[in-house]
């Protein structure tokens, strides 16, 4: 029996829907520093001291008091004497008194009586005199403490994604771990009788499963947890089970069944057990796809054939799954290049025509939605709009890069 | 003892130099394919069989024979015999003879004697006879065994990154883990005396160690592991020592060390273990940089000042890693900004000037080497060309952003 999609939606109008209807994770977690690079930050980190925590050294010399240096010249040096060395990591703890300096080096704190750093370079040392042979200023080679950042200071805010330079900061001030967004769980199901797991021979009339190791790939390269949750035979039962296990995770994402065929059951179960908000889409390929709510969780219903479920996993769950996250959108890069084929399209729908870069040219490599090397052997998608009908080769085209 | 810089090298023969010295990696392991992306193939995969493996349906409807059809229409239906039903994932067993169908589910082997199928919505089912409203060719609505990948075809070739399209591919063939090249091991090691380890109060004169952890966060996100080798004295000793260990990894990167003070001993230490390849860049941040090679690994030593380092980890280390690690080059996406405040510039050394990105303008953060928030504080760098001078305020701007 079919039930056949009605209105096809368009690919803006299914965005908007999910948007609306994806909600950014709020569970947190602990991670040690060292595997934080990437995560969202869950609140506010403030500085709990100064950085640096001391005043000290910038460069390698001697510190002094800057007035003792004044004038001081080649033909007309300034003469010191050295009472001792700060080492880095070990500070001298006496005081530097008038016509008096350390040695010093550089990152060792500034010595109490101290307001400037000769360079090693202006100076000629003779037994325990320092000759200087330029001035120095007030703070002429010094860090003042606080200078990186200031106690009480907010460093990092929540929701900002870690980056090296935001670890670094967290690192400065002694964080061993963060708190984070957790990454949120999303459940892949494979449906479709004919279709066998890895790992075993395929019987007449089976083909391996394919869209559960895309699908694992661009979830876990977005921010997320994928559960390869198996293979669910094409009855209702299964499908029930499997989707009240699915709305027990952040997200679910069934393959195959998504269609308008006697066997196609995810899109008339999910609206029993919720809501459906949208049923086919106006796009080639990726059309049997649906998107609804079951328990509070996002369900998405993606075609079984490989290269429609795929294709849609770009176009339509990357963003569903960076919002869920709290990442910032995936920019695809673009880049323009010259159709090397021509290219023709059902009117009817917007294409997502995948291409291969070749010198400069872009060579269509769309066979079928059921072909996984339509996406295999593709470098980036073209996008052309509904109605446009034939693309001569030679035309002028923009390549949304695959990431 | 200060032991001054040679000639300052320039960013260009820096990056030459490290690229002639990097070699590929050549190890490689066995992954399971739900693991697998992102990684690099170590050898050609060829197809074992046809996918698909048999001929079969590509909508739901009725196998038939196509010239049973010839000349169908609404008001001169065909009739056809319904003889079965071939379910996905089973296969019908018998032969469609003359004027005889099945009725077919998507996916499913088209029967022994059927040669195209008949979309359901083109008929109408009364009792055991199918009325044929539209002629089908022959071919019409099914897939030919290996229209997808042909038996012995390469899908994917060695040295390709495993996008999803090509895990797909993958999958299709029953392939349940693949070979890849190894990710290299990258050992990090701070050193200076005034570096404490996270996790411990720190002592007068100290500083938490920033470098190890932005360093972690840029080895892991380029197909790199990273081993944090923890912190080494500033004394002969113990950098002879690091540096032997480090020899025994794929690369090791030194953070701090690496001046002319008397303490900054990896250089003169990578000279006598093995070769000095440069020693100073015409760079700011990051100057006080040396690379070598020690007994064939390659020896980053990296300055100590946290700015420093993370610049100098993103323009040269990242393009180490990735050919390291068989991946293809980074591209930093560029955008065009307008300065928000002047940039003054030191004219012997070309500028990685930090900047903050708000409105389309670009914002200066970069305060010194030493202080990370100059980094933690950036969304892109501005390259500022060695002998500029001053950027005004409103200059258009070229930023680029930090991956």
């Amino acid at each position: 029996m079919m039930k056949p999609f009605g209105k096809l939606l368009r690919r803006a109008d299914a965005m908007r829907i999910i948007n609306e209807n994806v909600t950014q994770i709020t569970r947190t977690e602990s991670v040690p520093l060292e595997e934080a690079t990437g995560r969202v930050l869950a609140s506010d980190i403030s500085a709990g001291f100064n950085v640096p925590p001391f005043t000290r050294a910038r460069m390698d010399g001697y510190a002094v008091k800057a007035k003792d240096t004044a004038g001081a010249s080649k033909s007309k040096t300034k003469k010191l004497r050295l009472i001792g060395v700060g080492y880095a990591g070990e500070a001298f703890e006496g005081t530097v008194g008038d016509a008096e300096c350390i040695e010093i080096a550089t990152g060792s704190p500034l010595p109490k009586g101290a307001d400037a750093v000769v360079m090693v370079e202006y100076t000629r040392l003779s037994g325990k005199t320092v000759e200087v042979i330029r001035e120095a200023r007030l703070g002429d080679n010094i860090t003042p403490e606080g200078k990186d950042i200031k106690a009480g200071e907010v460093v990092v805010r929540g929701g900002e994604v870690l980056s090296p330079g935001r670890i670094g900061a967290l690192a400065a001030l002694g964080i061993a771990s963060v708190q984070v967004y957790a990454k949120p769980r999303v459940a892949i199901y494979g449906t479709g009788n004919e279709i066998a797991p890895q790992g075993q021979p395929l019987r007449p009339g089976q083909v391996y499963d394919i869209n559960s190791y895309t699908l694992t790939g661009i979830v876990e390269a977005n921010g997320c947890v994928a559960l390869r949750r198996g293979l669910v035979r094409d009855n209702r039962e299964a499908i029930i089970a499997a989707l009240k296990e699915a709305a027990t995770f952040d997200v679910g994402v069934f393959n195959g069944g998504s269609s308008v065929g006697s066997r196609d059951l995810v899109a008339g179960i999910v609206g029993e057990l919720g809501v459906v908000h949208f049923h086919g889409l106006q796009v080639k390929p990726g059309k049997p796809t649906l998107f609804g709510i079951v328990d509070e969780t996002p369900i998405f219903g993606m075609p079984g054939y490989p290269t429609s479920c795929l294709s849609n996993a770009y176009i339509f769950l990357i963003p569903a799954l960076r919002k869920l996250a709290r990442l910032p959108p995936a920019e695809m890069r673009k880049i323009r290049a010259k159709l090397d084929k021509p290219i023709e399209m059902d009117r009817e729908r917007e294409y997502f025509c995948t291409v291969r870069l070749e010198d400069g040219k872009a060579i269509p490599v769309f066979k079928a939605s059921s072909d996984i090397t339509s996406m295999t052997h593709a470098d980036g998608m073209i996008i052309v709009p509904r109605g446009t009908g034939k693309l001569r080769s030679g035309t002028k085209v923009e390549v949304h890069l695959l990431p």
